[in-house]
């Protein structure tokens, strides 16, 4: 069975009771001209939204439909973790192409309404159309602040330490693992589990947003690279990033070693890792790692320090100056 | 110069000052992970999503970029519109091909904020990336509402009237003209019009929203005999419309005579005509319609009243009952 055999209401029929189900008090979901979210705090609302198009953001041979639709979502969930928000709902619009099994849309959906459970969240609306060749999603998710508590990428002040909540490069090297038709072995099956299924970072930083010797924060989408230009950007500030410190996993190492990859180059590049991005007034930081560690159970890791806004950007390694010659992912650059 | 020349931040860089532009206190807009917009009233959140991709939802030679960026936000102000609400924000993703003009942007997001200026809302974010063939277009918009004041597709009631906030037909007829390439005078170019370059009825939607006595509203976008089935869904009712009190423009017969189309079926089937359709108070009808019309200097139109659930759907002709053979929009249906 195909999309064109049940059409858009046949779909929306289908998908609605799933994602209708246990909707909080004084909301509407999918099925009027818009959703309705009642609001009675003072925080501010917090929006973000992404585009992705089949064969620019994924390759739909190379990710299951439930791993498209966790994703999706994920992404999402990540840029409002990166402000210090809590997710309060999700909005799906899809462009399906006519060759679609309903069976595929049912599993994206099932992926998608997995994260949205665990994170407490309903998908309150959207749209469907057809799409002449590829799929198109766009998903946008809303989410709430205390406006003194927002965390934006102007923040950084010179000397602040740069911090990470996770690990870097394993996306990018499940990524190269699945473009380059590499064997798998059992390191390899999970470096692309996560770039097929990262999760977002909501409770690192809702817990990140409580402090205020956190100053600037962004979430890792198109890499370390690409993304501390952007804090350096909005807050006029430079930055040095220490590669030693960079948190490799042990199957990136060792895949990297596998392969001949350079591995510290995968994790300040490569991008779609999720985790976040913060930094931290210097006299604060040791009591804030410890805090941190002690509610995660992982270390808050130190990799740099921002600069005045002459020094640009520097990398070392082993206490040198190293080339910057990485380059983050951008679209329309291929 | 092509999208492909400047990539995705250049473009950014070059759309951000026109929409960053008098932001209102506290709001962020594009820059950062997430808009910030703040709130303090106890107004109900909506929002509204629309995914528009070329060949599937306009064609990209039968449309100015212009018009393309102005009705891009228009059907998404219209969903907005059609719960009583006022717009407060909206967010803008566009999937690029390689091949589209910088200008073509340019002129695209002009006619985009010209709405936007127009109904003193600002872009506060979005997303931009790549699209391997065909443009790609998701728009959101914010609103608010009162909560005792949002008027839903399920609260019409049985006797109410329906009636309509302006003409029908008009942009199905500008579609016809544009897909069979029919010779075009002065009244087929603002058929046309009307279809490329939709206004939307933000203001009488915001002033019905202020009666108890308007039960239910929808926006006619895939037209009459789709969009009464959904509130007769909603509302578990039926409902009769009468052809004969179609408000068709002068324009349209003119065209339907030229071309020898039967402008009634056009008036209750054609789409995309963004005005708003609502069930009044059958007391109170006389009363409203009084007060609009002095208000608006148009009429408030009676086109027929909603019946119990078993009456399913009746048209009416010259007073005698005529086949339902109409046949509304639908995506995935061609």
């Amino acid at each position: 069975m195909n999309i064109k055999d049940i059409g858009e209401f046949g779909l929306i029929a289908r998908m609605a009771p799933m994602f209708l189900k246990d909707l909080p008090e004084g909301f509407t979901g999918i099925g009027d001209d818009c959703a309705v979210i009642p609001r009675k705090e003072e925080n501010s609302l917090l929006v973000t939204t992404d585009l992705l198009i089949e064969n620019t953001h994924f390759l739909i041979e190379k990710i299951s439909p439930e791993d498209l639709g966790f994703k999706s979502l994920a992404v999402n969930l990540s840029d409002i973790a990166a402000m210090g928000g809590r997710p309060t709902g999700s909005f799906l619009s899809l462009g399906i192409p006519h060759r679609t099994a309903v069976d595929w849309l049912d599993r994206f959906f099932s992926g998608f309404q997995s994260l949205a459970a665990a994170e407490s969240i309903h998908l309150l609306g959207g749209d469907t159309t057809s799409s002449p060749d590829h799929l198109v999603i766009n998903v946008a998710v809303l989410g709430d602040v205390h406006p003194a508590k927002c965390k934006r990428r102007s923040a950084a002040r010179t000397g602040d330490i740069i911090c990470l909540t996770g690990r870097v490069g394993d996306s990018a090297g499940g990524l190269k693992i699945l473009l380059e038709n590499l064997p798998r072995n059992e390191p390899g099956e999970r470096l692309i589990q996560s770039h097929n299924r990262p999760q977002p970072h909501t409770s690192e930083g809702i817990w990140l947003s409580e402090y205020s010797s956190v100053h600037a924060m962004i979430d890792l989408s198109d890499g370390i690279h690409s993304d501390i230009q952007r804090i350096m950007e909005q807050s006029r500030r430079g930055a040095e990033i220490h590669l030693d410190k960079l948190p490799l996993s042990d199957d990136l190492r060792q895949t990297a070693s596998q392969f001949g990859w350079d591995p510290a180059s995968i994790g300040v590049a490569g991008g779609e890792d999720y985790v976040l991005l913060c930094t931290v007034d210097p006299n604060e930081y040791v009591r804030l790692a410890d805090a941190f560690s002690r509610h995660f159970g992982k270390s808050l890791i130190n990799i740099g320090a921002i600069l005045p806004l002459e020094s640009g950007i520097r990398y070392f390694s082993c206490g040198r100056i190293v080339k910057d010659d990485f380059k983050g992912f951008e679209h329309f650059s291929a």
